[in-house]
């Protein structure tokens, strides 16, 4: 599977439904990567996916979305399943679908955010939702955090390269490494940010992002983050 | 003190010395900033603050760095005092100058990397170094986090802007602003990324931008971060 061309690439997207799924489906598609968006709801997905489709008519070359329950999801991905249900929904969702899930890559989005204040983190006890992903599906299965501080508001807007760079964490090195290859299809930087610990600290900038987002003493929202080298 | 002009400040950098500290008091004397390097050595702070002002020499208008012992550079300071010595004395430092530090804010540029990986965190139970800082002095002395991103390198480079933005965490937000107020007097832009809390992401930061930077992979080092703006 690791080399699977991208004109065979279909990936799986839970929780598709929500705007960072949709998004993310979005972009996948404008890549060549085919999607099918995971809702509990089958019809709810198919739905979205159409509309998703539709936006994209205007856009040559662009990969078709599906749409199917979360288990159907899984069963069309080759080899990448995108976790991006909400945050109060992830441990249960990873545990149902924990058989299904064998011999994929799960790329997990979930932030932690405390409830009722985005501007600060509720971690598990497990230090990060990516170390609680790999601690619940087994080391067998790779857990791969990534795509944490991206927008979904960045992801829908087509017509602008998606501004920020994407730090990508995980367990298992060779998982990374198929992740960073797909992500930056999608015309980003993506770098390998280190082990799963890594993650309280890539999902954590979200809720600094989103604290200076909502600030009144910037000039600016929907920021992300860019590693940036010296005399760039 | 708050509307302390920027003729009259003068400002302590505790471990002063190391290369974080001196990169920190030559930016400061370009900005005009009067610095007093603290060590435990006031001979090697005088003889280090006298090679600083000889690099300066060519820069117009630098203020002058002086050197002392650690409790006669906050003597010297009307306001901030950063501490940028090793991690292994931070809370030593703390406890010993907490009485001399009544009155000031403590800038802290901490990072508790872990032994012999610093590629990894070591964190204090506090979360951070900035929380245990804030820990060890009091509430009565407000504890800033900052400038943990930028490498002793870019700080040096007197002819290169500083390539990063600088993340500024603490309990106290008028003291945050104060700090701000002054950071950005180095030609760079700061942020209030939140409470104390914050610094535990912030500070990790610094293990992921190092793990970055020794990479092969990446054709780049002593990277920074940027918060970016869509469209800029």
């Amino acid at each position: 599977m690791k080399n699977e061309g991208i004109a065979l690439m279909h990936v799986a997207i839970l929780g598709g439904t929500g705007p960072q799924g949709q998004g993310l489906a979005l972009r996948l598609a404008m890549a060549g990567v085919e999607t099918t968006l995971g809702s509990r709801h089958a019809d709810r997905a198919a739905e979205t996916a159409s509309g998703l489709n539709e936006k994209l008519g205007g856009k040559p070359g662009s990969a078709r979305i599906a749409g199917s329950d979360n288990a159907g999801a899984i069963r069309a991905a080759g080899r990448f399943v995108f976790l991006a249900v909400p945050y109060d929904a992830h441990h249960d969702t990873l545990t149902g679908l924990r058989p299904q899930l064998e011999g994929k890559i799960l790329v997990d989005l979930a932030v932690p955010l405390a409830p009722g204040n985005p501007r600060a983190m509720s971690m598990p006890p497990e230090g990060s939702a990516t170390e609680a992903a790999q601690a619940i599906l087994g080391e067998a299965i790779p857990v791969v955090g990534a795509l944490h501080n991206v927008s979904a508001w960045s992801l829908a807007r087509l017509d602008d390269k998606i501004n920020c760079d994407i730090l990508v964490v995980g367990n298992s090195v060779d998982a990374k490494a198929e992740v960073i290859d797909l992500i930056e299809r999608l015309g980003v930087n993506a770098y390998d940010a280190g082990p799963a610990e890594s993650a309280r600290c890539v999902e954590a900038v979200t809720s600094i992002l989103i604290r200076l987002n909502i600030s009144k003493k910037v000039p600016f929202t929907h920021a992300g983050i860019r590693i940036w080298a010296p005399g760039s």
